[in-house]
């Protein structure tokens, strides 16, 4: 049994792991194009915001490790091309630039997503980036040595993280944004404004509906993003406007990919090529709340992906359960965090959905160092089951996004949550957990709809 | 209709505006024979340790405010008696020394409960306190002011709590337990160790295995505890051996008591006498897990019975869900939370019980201010069914505790655990959070039972 992984970050090492575990006699190679595996690539805008020692701290396992496992792993080793039918793979050695081919029995995909990268920002003026990566994010940090003003294009989770570490080392932001508010995809609008407001109030400078157009240069440096608002001037340019999966080989395969974008694959993993699987950020999966196809990339959907399709191709049985689009980021002092669907994406879908918004605090008012959180919680009219949550507080207090999780898997009502017994004592709680407070409002709301 | 509360803490304020809120044309009164009402007894330890501004903080709403809303409210009232025939509650005007009857026709006990006070613990000494009311915390208060040292006996919640508070003061703590270990209902034997350790840590001097026999006192003050490992001084001692529920009201009413020794009731904390309810720290509740009944006092539990309590004495429908027997509290740098049952009660009670532990970090290892995070998760062999959770580390990270409550609510697995999308970025969560690592691992062994 020979198993061949194509990408060994979060879901091509997390498979290779869990295949050698489940089959210790299969071969298992993983191919990397890049230098670095096993990193938290989540953890870059720490990096460079100091909040993180250096990129060395991101990776959690070493390539000394993971042959040590008895995993075959080789680096700077891209996949160009695939023979489903001879079941071969052809590689590119980017050391030796020599290319050659690698037999499998089962293949996995795990080649992530790419940065977005609009017409005006393919250029090659110095001082451009994207944030996809190690490298990227040393470019990044080697750009801003030079830098005092950096342009962000794009109020995303990246975006927002990025403005936030750059504001700490000082650096001058400028956050453009095409959509009216930051934050868009993932709150409502009430809670995408505390966000740009938290941003804001740490010199952030957040301009919303704005389109850019372009970018200036002098003596192959950039030094300004054109937008229809006007020029801004910018030492550094960040593109973070969003990511797209990397299906291009799953599609040389023969494999479909889905109306998200994103490759089609069964709860197993596989694809629709026999022995071909694919995991991490370039999949879709299946939202329990909705029961959609949808195509959110994040880390632990990656890792848990990587992982069934390790059983799997080793000759287990395991099966990803699907995601409820839980998220959550920091800015500043804040942090916001969402599950399920928010009011317009259910209204998007049309489900009957009904909203209540709670202001509290994160515990006992009259504990010394209580601070708000907001909670907005969302069911169906009729039948009063949870359909999502969104919380904006102190970065100690939103963790509790999880218990939303946790119902929505299960199916839960408004009323369930209502009448759970959560922990309470002054310094964690108010006795009315926020939770509760809003399932009960909620509840009250529901019925009548 | 006539609605009579007795006790007008958390149960009985709880029931007294929800019956008024479901209806406005009920007669609604309130008997409360201490001065205060309505306050927040957890944060009792808080204002001693300066954490809570003063006792006025605690409160919740003014005797001014729950007369706003039309609710009959009588401070230093003691009832005394009860004609359950009759309709009439016996009552002592404390301040006028007069005693009357008032009638009702819907009775509610809510008389929480009283602190245990050993025969030793009944004296004339000065210096000598419990911790159940604001009173209790004046007088502590008061003599504090003279103490350099001081005793706590008892190793419970309250007493970690106050070890805290003093500690906070700058005065000199000895905590005698009589059991072998601190925290002994509440955790499992490894987890009481971690309590203990920080306690200790943090310069309280924990004796356990150790029996109170007296005290010595001199000129009318207390000078120390007798034991059977010898003499401690003490300028002032607590007493924070444990609480019983006040049942005397609802036996003199012919109501049953159960076997756990608070007062039995069904679920919509009816008592066994027609049109007498009962609710808060003197009541039973059915725990969820175990489906027996137990006597759990705390907080949110009294809350949700008042409520439950009101809205049925006023002609609505309304049903206390039981609990999950969970529970949380701060000592010094970390906090301890539980949820379900711990092994050691899984025994006793003969469950077929399994239990992992994880230590991790309570976010992403990488990012700089990760503390660690202990988990006990127990489930039961065979089925996977989770039965409960035992959590230590910092004061953010434990309120995660939830996410296992609401499961448990459910009947859920440990296999559903381990799928939960739960929030990871790193400055919250590892990419599989802790309760994940637990969940997966202990999915494995239940099994195997």
């Amino acid at each position: 049994m020979r198993i061949v992984i194509v990408g060994g970050v979060a879901a091509g090492m997390s498979a290779a792991s869990r295949a050698k575990r489940q089959n210790p006699r299969a071969e298992v190679v993983v191919l990397e194009r890049g230098e670095w595996i096993s990193y938290g690539a989540c953890g870059l805008p720490y990096v460079l915001g100091g909040e993180v020692r250096d990129w060395d701290a991101l990776v959690a396992r070493t390539p000394e490790q993971m042959r040590g496992q008895g995993i075959g792993l080789r680096l700077q080793h891209e996949v160009t091309g695939v023979d489903a039918k001879g079941g071969t793979v052809t590689v590119l050695d980017r050391v030796k630039g020599r290319t050659g081919t690698e037999p499998f029995d089962r293949l996995l995909i795990a080649t992530g997503v790419s940065p977005i990268l609009p017409d005006w920002a393919r250029t090659d003026l110095h001082g451009v980036h994207v944030l996809r990566d190690i490298p990227d994010g040393q470019a990044i940090e080697a750009s801003l040595k030079r830098a005092r003003r950096v342009c962000i294009v794009g109020g995303g989770y990246i975006g927002i993280e990025l403005a936030e570490a750059l504001r700490s080392r000082g650096l001058s932001v400028v956050m453009l944004e095409k959509a009216p508010d930051i934050a868009g995809r993932a709150l409502d609008a009430g809670y995408r404004k505390r966000v740009q407001d938290e941003l804001e109030k740490h010199g952030v400078d957040v301009r919303t509906g704005v389109t850019v157009e372009g970018l200036t240069g002098k003596a192959g440096g950039v030094t300004g993003v054109q937008t229809d608002a006007g020029l801004v001037r910018a030492d550094a340019v960040i593109v973070a406007v969003g990511v797209k999966p990397n299906v291009e080989l799953a599609q040389a395969a023969g494999a479909r990919v889905g109306k998200t974008g994103a490759i089609a694959v069964n709860n197993r993993q596989e694809t629709s090529v026999p022995g071909i699987f694919a995991a991490g950020d370039n999949c879709e999966s299946i939202h329990r709340v909705t029961r959609r196809k949808v195509h959110v990339p994040l880390g632990l959907t990656a890792n848990r992906m990587g992982r069934v399709a390790g059983v799997n191709m080793a000759g287990g049985e395991a099966h990803f359960p699907g995601i409820v689009a839980t998220g959550i980021f920091k800015f500043f002092g804040l942090g916001a965090a969402r599950t399920g669907v928010t009011q317009a994406e259910a209204d998007h879908l049309g489900l009957k959905a009904v909203s209540v918004d709670v202001s509290s605090t994160d515990h006992a008012g009259y504990y010394f160092d209580a601070s708000p959180i907001h909670v907005r919680l969302t069911a169906e009219k009729g039948t009063g089951r949870l359909l999502g949550a969104q919380l904006v507080g102190c970065r100690e207090s939103i963790k509790r996004v999880d218990v939303v999780a946790a119902l929505l898997h299960s199916r839960g009502k408004v009323q369930d949550l209502a009448e759970m017994d959560l922990a309470y004592a002054p310094p964690f709680s108010s006795v009315w957990d926020v939770l509760l407070v809003a399932a009960n409002r909620l509840s009250r709301q529901v019925g009548s709809g």
